[in-house]
């Protein structure tokens, strides 16, 4: 290696430091899911847009294949895997979603799937995350460490562990959010002011922020978190990684990870507008109103974005705004409580 | 007129008598609700072809502007009319869809619309109507005719009736549904089997078996009705239009109409395979489904199709198979008690 090869490879890897998610990264990875993800439709309703003084688009990800965006970041991980890495199979931990995205990327390459879940996820998610073919193995989200698990079954099959959402691959999966986002707006000849996107680990709002930092510059993406899990709307404020209480407790079971990924905080840090947190009522209110406008199913967690436009917590006066509906896999019986009003909440 | 001219005059007329509803004229409305109407995507669950052994995919105009696919057709109407003509506005009768198709299509075109709807419909379906911008006048519909109070506001305001299905204008845009069914296909290198259509006056049935007949020969399209409502059904047998029962009643609200339409069934007795009734269980069975696999609010009408496959009653085995799940206005009450199995069917 010469010296000027020497100081480019240098400042590669400087850059890629700084900015490992760039836009032909999420270019490549959309193209990969191409085949086999849906591509969600933008949704508009007129008697909402005239409620709320604004034009508001759904991103309807509950329509994805296994009913999350999760499947994007997985099936791009899996699909980058060098062949010898894949032979043995995949692990993923997951309350749910990435388990039936990583399930399915898994059976469409015809490789073994195991997911460690936490025993009192979603019956629904549990249910269909073997139905589509992965060994489930079942822990105590309060007493185990799902990390801890998932790294012995790895040695003992000498499996790779597909990660929820701190890995630049995934991220650049959930990224095509972003990208299709940024692409049908301009399609139509708009220009999207802002747009809300569910935050957990936050591989979902990373992505799809940097599409639209690439994009649709002059976009603000904005993250929501139910309350007791803003970790990532706590960390923007005090600029380090801060985690929840082990004690906190939500509805929005997709959205509970303890704190925030490292890569994904460092695009987040820097690419965010800001955070909101939302309370479980007005969770469940958006989730009826998701019903009622859109015809859509929209489990707790996916429904955050939407009721922070919903609720005014993130100000969308006159604006044009996209509000990302991140996953729909919600029990029947839990569903049909709230739209009956039957279930009490806190907020 | 010379006389081939007299000649080719009146085989043009006998042409378009016995084939009203061309590809020409679907295209053209296509075009007209381009801008307006939701393309809706076509969407499958590998997990529910698994287990029905075909490739089951929905048409979910659920997620149609207004919540069901007669906006189409309300909207290819209305901008059909001459000026002179939409002046005075435009009257329909609807037990709901219809009549949020035709509030949003007059809307759209800045003129009036008075609608008369059955004071016993879903309350969503009479409050959306309102908001769309409507004037809503409710009726009984076990007692009063709907056509004799259309037409009396019609003469009253000079408006123009704008029919629910037997209209050529009307089936063209419902047609639209089969035309994007047929492209969606093609481009996806697949050929359709089978389409089964919720159908209650015929019109959303004519247009997409018209749509079919052009773009996808060999594909069978097939009607469901529900129960006691399988007025298209029993006339395909007899070869001509027999009314349902006057005491006759349906959770499918959507579908109760009294007979086939006089142009809907000439050109389903054409083009139709054949049809299915379906038990008030079959459908709710069908919603529940909808839920699950889908994450879509179908309401009971629009769920009949998606029935017929589900159930068996249109053989799919290793079939490519497309069922519309034409609306999805249904009250939250209604939708909670189905979901969580609380609700007594017959069937």
């Amino acid at each position: 290696m010469c010296n000027t090869d020497w100081i480019k490879h240098s400042m590669d890897r400087q850059k890629i430091q700084h900015d490992p998610l760039t836009i032909a990264d999420i270019r490549d990875a959309a193209m990969r899911i191409k085949e086999y993800a849906v591509r969600t439709p933008l949704l508009e309703s007129s008697l909402l847009n005239d409620r709320l003084g604004a034009r508001v688009f759904l991103k309807p990800e509950v329509l994805q294949r296994t009913g999350s965006f999760k499947f994007r970041g997985a099936y791009t991980k899996i699909s980058r895997l060098e062949p010898p890495q894949r032979r043995n199979g995949v692990v993923a931990y997951s309350s749910g979603n990435h388990a039936q995205g990583v399930a399915a990327a898994a059976a469409l390459h015809d490789i073994r799937a195991t997911i460690v879940m936490p025993k009192d996820a979603p019956q629904i998610k549990i249910e269909n995350t073997r139905a589509l073919g992965a060994e489930v193995v079942l822990y105590d989200r309060y007493t185990e460490s799902r990390e801890e698990i998932s790294a012995r079954i790895c040695a003992d099959l000498g499996a790779t562990l597909v990660p929820p959402y701190d890995d630049v691959d995934i991220m650049a999966g959930q990224g095509a959010v972003g990208l299709e986002i940024a692409e049908d707006m301009a399609a139509m000849g708009l220009h999207a002011d802002k747009v809300i996107s569910p935050c957990g680990g936050g591989g979902l709002t990373a992505g799809t922020a940097a599409a639209l930092a690439a994009l649709s510059p002059g976009t603000e993406v904005w993250a929501a978190e139910p309350e007791h899990f803003d970790d990532t709307l706590r960390s923007l404020a005090a600029g380090e990684r801060l985690a929840n209480a082990p004690e906190a407790r939500t509805i929005c079971d997709a959205l509970s990870s303890p704190m925030p990924g490292e890569i994904t905080f460092e695009t987040n840090r820097r690419l965010l507008t800001g955070g909101v947190a939302l309370s479980e009522r007005d969770v469940a209110d958006a989730m009826v109103e998701a019903f009622r406008a859109f015809k859509l199913v929209v489990e707790p967690g996916g429904a955050v974005a939407f009721a922070a436009a919903l609720k005014g917590h993130v100000d969308i006066a006159g604006q044009t705004v996209i509000v990302i509906c991140s996953g729909g896999n919600v029990d029947p019986e839990l569903f049909s409580q709230i739209l009956a009003g039957k279930r009490e909440f806190r907020g």
